[in-house]
């Protein structure tokens, strides 16, 4: 669904094991985000993110809460939600995103790490949107993408 | 510093690359809690906690801000500030410690890993609290430490 001409929503398609450089064994996490239009942005991201991420998908909870769950705990018990996620600039390969946060509707705004927003999302299901500047530069076709 | 008979007060001396298992090459990162009586309460942590809690420590700002660097960000915006990290319980090798944070003198609190506690109150120099019970259970005394 594109919500505007400069954002479209995605969903967090999954996290998966993709090559990050020449030599095969050169791998990491990447979190794939899909657009309606069957795009998908893929996002290299920190392991422990990666886990984190997973974690919250698979609704499996993890025996002690992990950084994001307390995260979540803190906003939760002060009466803030996690309004949206914005994916909106890349520069050199690098991601940049907002974190919205609202409590009794007014929102404020923090400069954030897309694998942070996204860890942040699938616990409370936020709506998360990419520019569609960013989606032109950096997503792919879902068809074109093979998973090992 | 004794605060209470209960509880003693610690600062973070650092980050260590500690074996971890019967093997040489089992190893993981641990951070170092030190009393001013000079004994050490040794804490394993993860990867990515522990380059969260030297990367604020030596004060080297990341290019983009690390989880608790958002976290802080969006604790401090909304007048929130860290009171203290009690860690005051371990079972099985886990520890067990409390975040309590406040905003106009009402505090909250909420349970977390030690790791996450410690990687906000560097960000804030928030004082650690251990309990004296966790102490004798788990620490040792500061020159039987060998790092190598």
């Amino acid at each position: 669904m594109v919500v505007s001409e400069e954002h479209v929503l995605v969903k967090v398609a999954g996290v998966f094991v993709a090559n990050t450089g020449e030599a095969p064994e050169e791998t990491g996490p990447v979190v794939f985000l899909e657009s309606e239009a069957k795009r998908i942005l893929p996002i290299y991201i920190g392991v422990s993110e990666a886990f984190s991420i997973q974690t919250a998908m698979d609704n499996t909870p993890y025996p002690r809460p992990l950084t994001h769950d307390l995260f979540i705990s803190v906003l939760e018990n002060n009466g803030f939600r996690i309004e949206k996620i914005i994916i909106d600039d890349i520069s050199e390969g690098v991601f940049f995103s907002r974190l919205i946060i609202s409590k009794n509707g007014n929102p404020s705004e923090f400069d954030a790490r897309p694998s942070d927003c996204i860890a942040l999302s699938v616990r409370t299901s936020a709506p998360v949107y990419v520019s569609s500047k960013v989606m032109e530069q950096a997503s792919v076709e879902k068809n074109d993408y093979t998973v090992e």
